[in-house]
């Protein structure tokens, strides 16, 4: 077995196609490192159109921006995929001001930086007013529960340093934001205040998708910045009681109808079968989405771009898409998928960017041993443009339903996560933050996975 | 041979040797991951000491403070280490306005974003006034060398964008910041200004050191910022003649005393023999030194740091090195290889880290075959740190004369170089463009090199 595979390898055929796959990539490579295609789109989608949350007028322009700028990169047809998607607002201006009385005895209050999160429903324009419990964990919820019956919860969960990867410690600490209302619903609470889940130590309060359990009463639940952390958890370790006015205004008006932006490339030998490789349209409202995911948009109409520039045919379809709503109801890779499934299509393999534009580190799949065999023999190809690491079970939120309901195998492209959650869901999160060199390395390689899962199949 | 390696692998021994030291490793890990220290250091670096070139008052006081910074990182001895450095100064306001005539005859004019190059000699205050001449290159120089007598030589040698890695467009287009004043000069040039070495499409210009030939006229030189690089290039495209005013002030003071401050953990086992970490702790005058090369110098601090922190006693004395100046001169690592020769002391590996405090890619490395071969069957330790390129043929400035002198094994740790010369020697290279985890993740990667070499020598 061994020895065959040495004589395969050093097979000229073999040989010749590693080569060729070689010049290929290389070539897509200079023509993307040479462009300045992705920076122009990112600039037009994050400083002109700015933040677009589903259902949003922001959102419509960039529905329409997304289908010139792919049928401007060569699209054969661009799609507009109708789905229905969530219409959350903000509805005004998050408050939160705390009291406190200081080491002299006298009367104090301070304005923290708070996000409301998204999917919440406000306080009414009153507010809620209380004292203000700290929690550091759902266990210590649990143990302190007959003590936050009209009390607003502090979840300082802190967000762990020791992960190399990021998003572990995301991964980690999403429970608070996801289910920290309800949670402390249960017991009677009246509001949350959440910890922002970053590194980074400026006061920037990072929003992000929470979900009420219908169970309970719907509390205001809104993210505080860094700073503004340190210092409650420090004056709540001093003085009690501290009060608390938190003032929210979310609210849902009835769904709307979006778009998935999708581009076709007809396949010439397998126009049944179909590739994805997309990223999400859908911003939050405080941002320009640059890295979440305005580089995942431009690196999909980038990939597009390169391979029509440099004359390449696929043999089968490839679905460039721009999915709808992926912050706040993951309403666009579902309808996605559901239209394959009702059309009977062949999905033979999905990739998602949604990970930020930066540095490429890796990929992480999710697929049966034969295609993960395959990928490993192509890994040779990425290494000089910055790709090592390949790991099991990744994908994306927005392709993920192909991978459950149409068992297609799905990858998603992994960047370098140290700068993510420093921007992640804040105001920072801007067209500046991005170097576009980074991004178009991401670019290259998912051109190269395509191209290779496109050129020698699945 | 193949079953002997494989029958080594499991022996219990070495599988025993290899958790400890990945568990080592990862101790050290968590623990600089955890601490403030590197954030606080990089900050009064930067924010209270700021640039500080070879000879500045501002150098004298970086020296106390890494003096200082080492001893309170738990260094048994700091050593002052006399070296005389240059002692180059701006001299004050650099200047450059262009002259032309517009499409409608009217004369117009526009100021330069500038910076003189360093080591560079001063206009004079009334600066040089000349027609500009571009070239892209030194063989277009040769072939206009009739036309440049009396003129402003503007070299365009575009960054190139293909090259993955950033360095290797800085080794291409560094030869015209560095030699082409003279070569300029020998043909007659009064001045020149450089296209700044950088990708960025912001407007800082980017200085750096050059060198004169003594047999030409010195001239002066200065480098443009991107934007102003474009406009005066599409202007030399349309209108001709454009003139130039061009007026710097450097000049050279005398020679003065400067320090390599070492930080020493003694040997327990063989104390005479050394291990070198370390990375520069001057800069530039124009900015505040963060990523060139104040992440360089507060990684070496960390690696003391935690070290101590470990309890860890090296079996080798280790020297955390400071070095005096790198900029514009390279005296300080002379000084320190000089030293080493004449006190016959035995230097058995150096490791530099130079190359921006970003997310780490590998090391390179320069040491004979027997090295090498050994420092590869560590890789797999570094991979859960980001680690995965080991490439042949580095060192860096400040160790170079170890290597090249005492035959010392050498390595470079190398980050990702994305985003390097957009801030390289230019005056957005300050505190806030460092991510502190990129900078921990690159001194976890030094300190486990580090401890390696010391534990199983080389």
């Amino acid at each position: 077995m061994k020895k065959l595979l040495i004589a395969s390898l050093f097979s000229p055929l073999l040989l010749q196609a590693q080569n060729n796959d070689s010049l290929f990539i290389r070539r897509i490579a200079d023509n993307i490192l040479n462009s300045r295609s992705a920076y122009n789109n990112l600039y037009q989608l994050t400083k002109t159109i700015g933040g677009r949350l589903a259902g949003s007028p922001q959102m419509v322009k960039a529905e329409k921006w997304g289908a010139a700028a792919l049928k401007n990169a060569g699209a054969n047809e661009v799609i507009l995929q109708e789905c229905m998607v969530p219409h959350w607002v903000r509805g005004g201006k998050d408050k939160t001001v705390v009291y406190y009385t200081d080491a002299s005895g006298k009367k104090q209050s301070k304005e923290l930086n708070i996000l409301a999160l998204g999917n919440s429903l406000g306080s009414g324009d009153k507010g809620v007013k209380a004292e203000i419990i700290e929690v550091r964990s759902f266990d210590e919820l649990e143990q302190k529960k007959d003590l936050v019956k009209n009390k607003i919860i502090f979840y300082y969960g802190p967000f762990e340093e020791t992960f190399v990867k990021t998003f572990q410690a995301y991964g980690k600490n999403s429970v608070y934001r996801g289910a920290g209302a309800s949670r402390a619903a249960k017991y009677g609470a009246i509001g949350v205040l959440i910890r922002s889940m970053t590194h980074a130590m400026d006061n920037n309060p990072h929003t992000g998708a929470m979900t009420y359990n219908d169970s309970f009463p719907k509390i205001p639940a809104a993210a505080v910045g860094l700073r503004d952390v340190e210092w409650l958890d420090a004056l709540l370790n001093k003085r009690k009681p501290v009060t608390a006015l938190l003032v929210t205004h979310g609210k849902f008006l009835p769904d709307t109808i979006g778009h998935n932006v999708i581009g076709v490339l007809k396949g010439t030998e397998k126009p049944g079968e179909v590739i994805t490789i997309g990223g999400h349209l859908d911003s939050w409202d405080v941002n320009e989405g640059a890295h979440d995911d305005g580089t995942g948009v431009v690196g999909t109409i980038e990939v597009l771009r390169a391979f029509v520039a440099a004359g390449y045919q696929p043999k089968h379809t490839i679905h460039f898409v721009l999915f709808a709503n992926e912050e706040n109801g993951a309403r666009g890779g579902r309808q996605y998928a559901e239209a394959a499934k009702q059309n009977n299509e062949k999905h033979i393999f999905a990739l998602e960017s949604d990970e930020g534009g930066f540095t490429p580190r890796g990929f992480s799949l999710t697929a049966p041993d034969e295609a993960w065999n395959k990928i490993n023999t192509w890994k040779y190809l990425f290494e000089p443009y910055g790709v090592y690491e390949w790991s099991k079970g990744g994908g994306g939120t927005d392709i993920g339903p192909l991978g459950r309901n149409l068992n297609t195998p799905m990858a998603g492209l992994q960047p370098d996560s140290q700068r993510y959650f420093d921007i992640h869901h804040a105001a920072s999160d801007v067209f500046e933050a991005v170097n576009i060199r980074e991004v178009k390395l991401g670019v290259i390689n998912l051109a190269a996975l395509i191209y290779l899962v496109d050129h020698y199949g699945l």
